[in-house]
């Protein structure tokens, strides 16, 4: 491609709402263009590492198996309210009517039209398993669309969809797609983990993990093992032992002290000279409407996904004041456990504890001295935190690093919570009939971009890994008013494309600087200099990612050149 | 890939609505299932032809130079607005809101994203001409949905849009992109003419020209020359000269006669015994709200679109009876020019008349010896009539004939019409600012399934030509539980794919019967069949076009397969 005419317009400076590397880079770049908030159009270069990322994910998903199909973005309402997520979905989901007023969503994803489909085609044990999966615009209105490509309202995404005579088949289908993902975002150049999460509303039981692209712009916190495998994102991460020394201490009875207007962790500590691992931290919760007390140590957060799971409520949030007074009988800050007249959840490392200050459910006093199981029931405890940084891991005598994460994958074991709803049976080999057990999978195409962009850059711009650049090769003639130069440069864009190499040449009459900038920017891996030594049959080859560049002859950037594609392959 | 484990649900029957051969036929073969009205998902065999037209498009639109990108399904309505055509478009123009209640609409083509993009990221006149294409899913909301891919609300669509200089460039790219389609629709295998076409509402100045497959059920009707290379559709097809002798006859005064409840041409020459073309036909039009009588010969059709370009009005339709009573005081099936006072659009044909008969504006009246410019004004005449089969060609001394045509693809000179609107200029080389000139340029990728198989079946199912076809090869082992005969498939199977072959393996445990039913269903255009002579190393080789089959050593069939294939590309 000759960069004359190609639509590939680089800017100075990114809008100002661009408020991340990579959406900074891709819009300086010219890689996309926004439309609307979270709606953008990808321009050539945009484009082609789409489709390279594209290319790739369909490669390991026809590899593992997996059959490639099309479903539509409309979506006829009564299939959600089939499945009884239509209301469920809230304002993420985008509704619309046709010209007959009947009712459609866009897909932000396709449960409902897959599992029909499944119903309607496949009635035989013989026709299972099955795992269908599409390369496909989805729309969903975010709240705040933001980070460019990372949270978009629509966006390409993969989503596949597997169908299995029982659990035991699920977990095949779902380990083959989890190794099938392990290789796409390692062919992507990714630094990632793949994560335990939390099921989460979309439901169903067993299993699931989030593949999470490391990165400081992410929006998840994942808990990683400094020495085993273990990793899980924050919601999910279990807490190991208790790494605090088991203290023995006579305890006498507690005892009530006044604490004016101190209503924080570290008001107390500061106040009462005593660190927070001593407090109990009293939590009123709403459970599906309940009230309910959550306790964890002074220097813990509760994790309300874990509050959630163990009591198998559908929605946990924190009481609203009003509430905890009526509960409490205090306001915001003096909540304690004695003598609490609701569930009280009690956390492992407070269950632990000899002692510790906890709220007095009076307004500017706490109590100490507060024994566990004493003063209040032990009875309901478990594991109701999140885990810190420095934590011992749950399966080894590693502790835990922090990281943020992009989730540019996710694999789910779905069961049956799709297949029972709408009916996906299939008859087995004695002719009875029996629900398909189902997995879901995906990828956000599009987010990928942005999770490369965000770990491969350095201040000139962007650093494309070999396998999903939109040019292997960037080629710059540095005078285009040079004979010498433009032959030689002309030969070796005729001979790298027909080796297979993408190319793309910048024949601008522009001045080297500008043209070197613009190189840097757009990330193509390779940069071949057509100079002064163009004469001599040499050129200058440098590696976008290295700092040094080499002067060869022409054969030896070929021969290196056409080795790097194929290696990336 | 192999049949057993692979989604192709065969029907013996297709669903009743089904009403054409490709419909029926893609339902049957599992290529296609509808989700709702004019909604498809494309099943493993229907998404490999998708795809596979889809890269024949890509192809020859990148050969030609054009650049791909992607644009929003989703558009701001102040776009629309901007370019007068949110009110314009109408029902078919799927509108929403988002959770802001801000709204948009699916695009059902994109020349207002395009040119905002061009506009605001092109100002020099060294980055022109540029065209930039894309492949996407477009929505339309038809009244009618119907024959399955052929018209449908959510389809797949090549649009592409040019930008130049001046006219002379527009002139250029529009012939390119002719050239284009030509190879393009040569290449999918199908039948088709380039036909001259009206401009229409999409508006602009200029010539375009449709790409019409030709079949039975196509809503259009094309007239070609017999001798030369005209062609057109029927709203655009010029008419030649007449071929009735001119009679010098002397004519009297018109007479009025009782004709009761006599209104249509049929009835007229029934009763009086006279051929139609001695009628003069009145038909009152309101064009943009204003009355208008068109005269044509009493055998001729009026052409509403030619009526429409001579007054350039945007709106012609055919005015209602009470309309009709107040212009010429009686009711319909009486009109005629005599003593209209509105204005008269005289047809070239009924001009050259020496006099006919006509309404006489008077209930169950008429006149005959009628004479045009002497009893009613001869100014404003033209070509106002739809060509019959047999008329002569405008173009040679040929004669006209008919064909029904599928439209999948269509070249437009869209000139100002939106760069005007929407602001895209650019300066030339003296810094003065110039509008940009435009061209746009569809292809219904989706349509060209369906246009496919109406040209190409028989009555056991579709025939696929090679180089579009789901599979290259049906490799058929007759028995799965003869031994050598697996052997023999198994290995051809995988000789086959590595020389870049596509083969489907009907690996099922089924009678032969019912494999060759599906595979003649199917129409994957090789069937390789290994029966009693594996042993031996024979196979029978029979292309899915032919009706004979040969009984071939394995080497030869090799041979003749990577041959057929490799001619294909």
């Amino acid at each position: 491609m000759r960069q004359s005419t190609y639509l590939l317009p680089t800017l100075r400076e990114a809008p100002a709402e661009a408020e991340t590397i990579s959406h900074r880079l891709m819009l300086r770049a010219g890689f996309i263009r926004q439309l609307a908030a979270g709606i953008y159009t990808y321009l050539p270069l945009g484009w082609r590492v789409l489709r390279k990322v594209e290319s790739i994910v369909r490669e390991e998903m026809d590899r593992a198996g997996a059959q490639e199909i099309l479903m539509p973005a409309m979506q006829p309402a009564e299939l959600w309210q089939e499945s009884g997520r239509y209301q469920v979905y809230g304002p993420e989901l985008i509704r619309l009517h046709d010209r007959h007023e009947r009712e459609f969503a866009l897909g932000p994803t396709h449960e409902e039209v897959v599992t029909t489909l499944v119903r309607n085609e496949i009635r035989s044990y013989r026709k299972l398993p099955i795992n269908l999966y599409q390369i496909q615009t989805k729309f969903r209105d975010e709240r705040r669309p933001r980070f460019g490509l990372l949270r978009g309202r629509e966006f390409l995404m993969k989503d596949a969809y597997s169908f299995d005579l029982d659990w035991e088949g699920l977990d095949k289908s779902y380990w083959a797609m989890y190794d099938a993902y392990t290789r796409i975002f390692t062919r992507c150049g990714l630094n990632f983990r793949a994560v335990e999460a939390d099921a989460g509303a979309i439901g169903g039981e067993g299993g699931t993990h989030e593949f999470m692209a490391l990165a400081d712009i992410g929006e998840d916190t994942i808990a990683t093992c400094t020495q085993c495998e273990y990793a899980a994102n924050l919601e999910k991460a279990e807490a190991g032992p208790g790494v605090s020394e088991y203290r023995e201490v006579a305890v006498g009875e507690h005892e009530k002290f006044h604490t004016p207007n101190i209503r924080t962790i570290e008001q107390l500590t500061e106040s009462l000279g005593v660190s927070a691992d001593r407090f109990i931290k009293t939590l009123i919760y709403l459970a599906d409407g309940q009230p309910v007390a959550v306790l964890v140590r002074g220097d813990h957060d509760a994790n309300e996904v874990k509050v959630k799971n163990y009591l198998g409520a559908t929605n946990v949030e924190l009481a609203d004041p009003e509430t905890t007074r009526q509960v409490t009988g205090a306001p915001v800050g003096f909540a304690g456990p004695v003598g609490l007249k609701i569930p009280v959840l009690v956390d492992r490392e407070v269950a632990s504890m000899q002692a510790g200050i906890a709220g007095a459910n009076e307004q500017d006093y706490h109590l100490r001295n507060v024994r566990p199981g004493r003063d209040f029931p032990v009875e309901k405890t478990g594991d109701f935190r999140n885990v810190l940084e420095g934590d011992r891991c749950p399966r080894c005598s590693g502790t835990l690093k922090f990281y943020r994460g992009i989730e540019v994958g996710h694999v789910f074991k779905l069961g049956t919570k799709y297949s029972e709803k709408l009916g996906a049976k299939y008859l087995d080999a004695n002719g009875k009939e029996q629900v398909m057990i189902m997995g879901c999978y995906g990828i956000g195409v599009s987010r990928v971009l942005s999770a490369i962009v965000e770990q491969s850059h350095d201040d000139n711009g962007m650093i494309w890994p070999v396998a999903v650049a939109p040019f292997h090769v960037h080629l710059i003639p540095v005078s285009v008013k040079d004979e010498a130069q433009i032959k030689v440069a002309e030969e070796l864009y005729d001979r790298l494309r027909q080796t297979g190499v993408e190319v793309l040449m910048d024949d601008r009459d522009e001045r080297p600087g500008v043209k070197f900038k613009d190189s840097d920017l757009t990330g193509i891996p390779i940069r071949l200099t057509v100079g002064k030594g163009a004469g001599e049959g040499r050129v200058e080859y440098k590696e976008r990612a290295q700092s040094e560049s080499m002067d060869l002859s022409i054969e030896e950037a070929m021969d290196r050149i056409v080795k790097l594609v194929k290696e990336s392959k």
